[in-house]
């Protein structure tokens, strides 16, 4: 029943300490003709991490875009490929907030398979409002990310 | 601590009775500009909870795969899309293994929203050698099918 | 110079009678581990073709979107995969309307590689207002389609 | 006739002196619920490019992964996303050969929509052999990698 309950829930991230931590299984839609996961497909999986962590944290991305708040888009994206990915690998994204000012947020992140490193990433999201301009972050939601940033486990 | 380990381990779908279940969450990466899942994306979706059954049921795709001994394609595929899904959205993919035949395994899948339905499936796979020819389905994966399509809760 | 412009010129679509005619190649992000083209990633080669048929018939899709008037979404597919397709093939997507009725469209849609079939669909569009309701279609688009459905080369 | 001819022929590039041009347009698939394109799928575009001036230097890279001979990965990548691209925009990749070494190459590319940067990426290519180490890449490429460097229009 319990176990009913938890089959029909999708996969949640969690905190421990100030990093975030996101789990998740390569598909084959992930994979090319490489035998390893297409490169662009890592940032995907960061994504959906960064995304994860807004959603822990207590920020509702779709009603912010709904109603007109803004969004975060991706302003600059470094990344360095260490060791491929392949089908059924078992990975953890952890995810750190860095600098936040203005509109401007960099969080680093970090793609593991066990001990390894896949990938090593550093983003720089900015917060743009409705017409797609660069505008100062929430306040309320950079408190909740100095919040966590403060955190040990 | 058990926590701990529950956010390092990948989501795993599950049976109850015959029915295989699979959760997911809509990410940005599965949008498009309608703010709705593009309908390509629920085919990757499908993909995810037939490989999570096969896990589920003791095949290893990935050695299949490398070993040489073969890998399901599908050959054909029906799909109704009935409503649209959305960002965050949390969905369950129901598969029932259906007809199973030589190289060909019907699989009917639903994926839902709470009670709703959003699409439809009904995909026909068939299993190919390394030389990527229609070919027998190992007996042992059969039988598995085949214990489960009598299941009932 | 008349080439210089050409390079800079994205690939366009055309008629040839009642058959709408769409190139492409395969690339590495088409892939997957099985050394051919994913299946999911046949439907965004269809939706490739079918966007080029509305812009080389005068539909401005964009236009409709931004201006709220509505935007087509897939209600139905039926694929059926003959060939797999692989790195670097030239394939060409052969496009031809079928029934246009209220809100609803079919396009029978069949990916070749020279002779050779790879896949062969039926798609049923459906025309959706800016609620995303299904409404009908624009008359003057429908105007467009019967007359090149009418069509012989 | 020669018309004819064009219909059925994928897109290809072309280099004008040193700089490999390569068009592309934006579609459904590209987008994401912001409206404009999703960061990843630049990626996306830039790997149509980089594989696009491979080909037209008569480097034949499925027969290279084919034949076991090595395959390119990407090492690193640095992104600068500068201004968001919308479905049916034209977009022109502009990549230059960077230094070439050992294993590796620097590409640099630029993605524009008209006189507009887009984006702005740096890729560090890493030669990998059939079994994925990093190894020197082919003299004969190099060679021409290092002949269309020195070219001027």
């Amino acid at each position: 029943m319990g176990m009913t309950a938890a089959i029909e829930k999708p996969y949640e991230g969690a905190f421990k300490g100030n990093a975030h931590y996101f789990a998740l299984r390569v598909y084959i839609e992930d994979t090319d003709l490489g035998g390893v996961v297409y490169h662009a497909n890592y940032l995907r999986f960061l994504e959906r991490a960064r995304s994860d962590m807004l959603r822990v944290l207590g920020i509702d991305q779709r009603a912010a875009i709904e109603s007109g708040k803004g969004v975060y888009a991706v302003a600059e994206m470094r990344i360095k490929y260490v060791r491929p990915a392949k089908l059924e690998d078992e990975l953890v994204i952890v995810s750190k907030l860095g600098e936040i000012r203005g509109a401007v947020c960099i969080i680093r992140q970090e793609i593991l398979r066990g001990q390894d490193t896949i990938a090593d990433a550093t983003v720089t999201a900015a917060f743009l409002n409705s017409s797609g301009r660069p505008s100062r972050q929430p306040p309320e939601w950079v408190a909740k990310f100095e919040a966590v940033k403060g955190k040990t486990i």
